[in-house]
């Protein structure tokens, strides 16, 4: 059994890694930590879980991390690289849900993070944990960088046709839409229902924290620099990432084989029959990323689309399949579900 | 391995059974049959079930129903009660979760029902099946009556208050609210997005064919008739039921200790803690009932709150329940899952 | 012109007034204060004004809302009592849309909104602003107690029964369900999208603020205690309450006449034919309501609907509606709104 | 008065320009047909407009439209262009708010729409009703082609770019969100709640009706071919678009200026400050279009993002807008509503 404690179990990505690690067949669920809500029942708090975890929250000073195999970081910004060091000294593996081990360029994440990093060198040695890249070097990871909700959706979508080369790089647009617990489970006014509700918007438009994350992603497969232009949107669901992703092609390509083959053997990922228009609840609850690539009208403009439950594919659920991986467990486990629709 | 078919696979019902019965370990499943939709893949017209379910619609006629163990029929009502002898006749066992087997009263079912019953001599055979209530009948049944979701909901919140004789039999009260998956997979306007989204009413004031299924099912507590107000609702939610119930006591009791003590062996029934209100989205998915009794400022009227998910405990998975008990496995065999929350 | 002044206009009831009072044309709107964003254009944070209203949010100290000839209250509890004596005193007519001088038994108002009350004899000056009760008091009030948004939709429902006196007063009823803006643009983590969305739950069972508010109300019609119990209920829609009303009729009475008279002459109150079910979505941004009454089954349980939007009948229409009678207008002044539906 | 007739009342535009009318001083409402629904009061099917319309639904055959000032076809398509043709005789004005008379090359129109045109010579005569470009020939029209949603709300965005020749003609993207009522009340399963509901998808990436029409209102601009992709998104709101636009600017400009310029004169379409984003709640139930221009990093993409209310500027709002130009009346009576929030 792997010994898992989670650190900022009160968000979303927190409930979520719960929901699937609590029937977990190899998981042992040590501890769970909230400094503000240390002492109440976990399932008090989330009432989902009565009957699946018993854990009370623990306040991080009496959690004794150092006793896991993994932990999970489903904290804020700036929390996991203040405490990974210790816990990888003491032969704990960790898997960060949060960003700060995500972009290789310190002053860039510097920069879109607003703060200082405090542990650049491990940055080096953190592994970007998207499986349909990197399983290889994920396997003997001992830190892992678990991507972002737009840049999963993103990458997974761009990468058959940046990897065959069929694409200009330099004018790649993705317009993103997200549902809204991709805001976190945070007290702020635009997250409402009375303001998010019935209601469409774009924002950052200016610039996206997921921008350079995703950029970095797509210069690893090219090997130069990509033009992005991201467009993140708030549309009213609770769950889901559809992104629309536009590229101009540079060559006649068999599309629907192009992508087809580069998934084949990805156990998450699902390529729709020529046609299809994939759907958010198609994944909901599930780890799929389902994907359909168009050509609208033959011309020369590439439409692929992509979506994902942006709390699973996009955050707890890939965290599950890295640890599986990490594991040596088949990678399906606890992951194995079928998405709930309607 | 037990043979299940499906009759009538394309509504949230059977969509449901499906989802849960993909990862049944005891389940093969064989056909699934539709007069419409015969020749198309499942998964197409559920793309959430791609990779989990390879088989086509069928139609009926070439369906050899016969040679399954279990049959479920996920009808309009009108089709299990012409197919059932048949199937009976030729050992099958069946789990109706159309109506058409649960009211004893025949005339009273033709009434509500608006057509002639074809067979009301397996009515009399049927057990409804409530495990909360029925548990050892269901086991030897050759055919259920799979109760109905309000009715779930609601007889589950008043049986701890009847059974004990604590409230006034005459003058119950049953304020139901429902999400908009309860009206079927039907193209019918008042479910459109743009009628029940941003949209709350109470609809079948007069009478709701609910309404004599949960007296028959409370007068069997009781022992004699009860007086019910049976109001439902609609509200923009795609999951749940939250029933509110109303009953005037005749006497001091501990109301807590009573719920708790009548479910304390039931798996998926969940009293929660005093002062609790359960949400629906607390059993999203999943095939709880939740309840909390509350005796509002210590008077003498006591409200119980009842949440379950209708597609779930209100129909498919109160019907994999009954076949769990029917086939002798573990309950809650396919049934152990988290909710989906947020 | 009527020189309006707005005390907190950053809610959702704040911005609702500024809605119907920016096409007002006997309004001439002066100010509108608030202590955070002072110096932010109005139409800043609600795009919807822009066009509409030019104003910038002023600093309390800067109102000089003394030059005002009506000033309304769109405030949090707490803050009305502390400045409606002074503004009184200079003349000025007070609305508030807090519930400070709701209450005639101070006691009681302490002890539910947890303060103590700044001016317990203003509150015995105050109308209770439910035209359909106290249209002539309100004619001359200079106070102005603007009646809660559950309190507007139970109270109007069961007027006719009481006033006629043909229900058991001792054994009310009301289950209400409510909107998310009712609980105001306050950032807090149970009005988040991702938490009220696509959920369902009562609230306050054990007892909320409007239940003396209520009672009070019923009371004052019947000239005795009246005994109620109040459910609210959240539902996931932005605007709308609906009171599903529950009583025992002590006499045989044509329901459909008693409330077609008594509501013929108010021209914010339609009772629907009789067997109708009014939805939410029917008064959309509107200030009716819109009711109506069933028996079902001919029984001796008398069931009323009753819907109002929170915001406006329930909130700032009703304050209009108030201001339009203490200045002698037409009633409907700006009130004229077709709901919108869709 | 204008003696105003409405064909085809039934639908979301129909109620729609039924809630704008009713309140338009200028206005006498005489007819509303509905073949199915004739003898039906219309505030029976929409209870919004108790109190607002007192007609009932009348049959075709009987309905007089000979003897209307201006006739609104609110029908599906195909209706519109057998009837037009009799009315223009008679001397009435019509408002087509379908499609048969957007497109003025007719093969187009007949691929796109799969039935054959009774009418082409009227496509000829007919002004395609989009005030900001063809307001002269508005006033004097005849016919109108009322446009359609998603270009209104593309066009618009596009309009300033194209008029300044700052963008490349050849690859212009509109990636378009629209709410559900888009697909009007038609009793069809993908439209259903369970189905759209917290969902979010792309559909027609193939080809959509709407995109002849863009093309030609954008090639009317340019003076030749543009090269578009639309893809247009159900998203789970009732009402409302949001148009996100990508051009390529071929020089630098000042964008901000640009669209300020373009449209200072225009009642119903505003800019927004530099750096904003729209929602599509800030203009729901209003006839405007709101608008910001980015220019991401301060790369050669420009981004437009465009919202508008589908049923309003997108329909019946600019139908009414065309009305009041053809009749000389100031263009936004009965328009002058401010948006409702939240």
């Amino acid at each position: 059994m792997i010994k898992v404690g989670i650190v900022g179990g009160t968000g979303y990505t927190g409930v979520e890694l719960l929901r699937l690690l609590a029937l977990h067949p190899q998981v042992s669920l040590r501890v769970i930590t909230s400094r503000a809500d240390a002492g109440t029942a976990v399932s008090q708090m989330f009432p989902s879980l009565r009957g699946f975890v018993d854990l009370l929250f623990v306040h991080p000073d009496e959690a004794h991390l150092e006793q896991c195999d993994l932990v999970f970081f489903a904290t804020p910004n700036g929390i996991a690289m203040q405490q990974a060091r210790v816990l990888l000294d003491a032969g704990v593996r960790v898997i960060d849900l949060a960003a700060e081990f995500r972009l290789q360029d310190i002053t860039s994440w510097e920069k879109w993070y607003g703060m200082t990093h405090a542990c650049p060198d491990l940055v080096a040695e953190a592994v970007y944990g998207l499986p349909e890249i990197n399983r290889e070097q994920i396997k003997s990871a001992r830190l892992i960088a678990n991507p972002g909700c737009y840049p999963t959706a993103v990458q997974l979508g761009f990468l058959p046709l940046l990897e065959a080369g069929v694409i200009e790089v330099g004018s790649l647009i993705a317009d993103a839409k997200s549902g809204v617990s991709g805001a976190g489970r945070k007290a702020e006014i635009p997250a409402l229902f009375a303001e998010a509700g019935d209601n469409f918007k774009a924002y950052g438009v200016a610039g996206h924290r997921h921008l350079p994350e995703i950029r970095q992603g797509l210069a690893f497969v090219t090997g130069g620099d990509v033009g992005l232009t991201f467009v993140p949107h708030l549309t009213p669901l609770i769950r889901g990432i559809h992104a629309t992703l536009y590229g101009k092609l540079t060559r006649d390509v068999d599309l629907q084989a192009l992508f087809e083959q580069r998934y084949s053997n990805e156990p998450f990922v699902d390529v729709l029959p020529a046609g299809s228009h994939p759907e958010t609840r198609s994944v909901r609850g599930s780890n799929r990323c389902r994907l359909a690539v168009h050509r609208p009208q033959g011309g020369d403009t590439v439409v692929v689309l992509s979506v994902i439950d942006n709390l699973v594919k996009g955050a707890a659920g890939q965290a599950v399949q890295n640890m599986n991986i990490m594991f040596d467990l088949p990678e399906n486990t606890a992951l194995n579900i079928v998405p709930l629709l309607p």
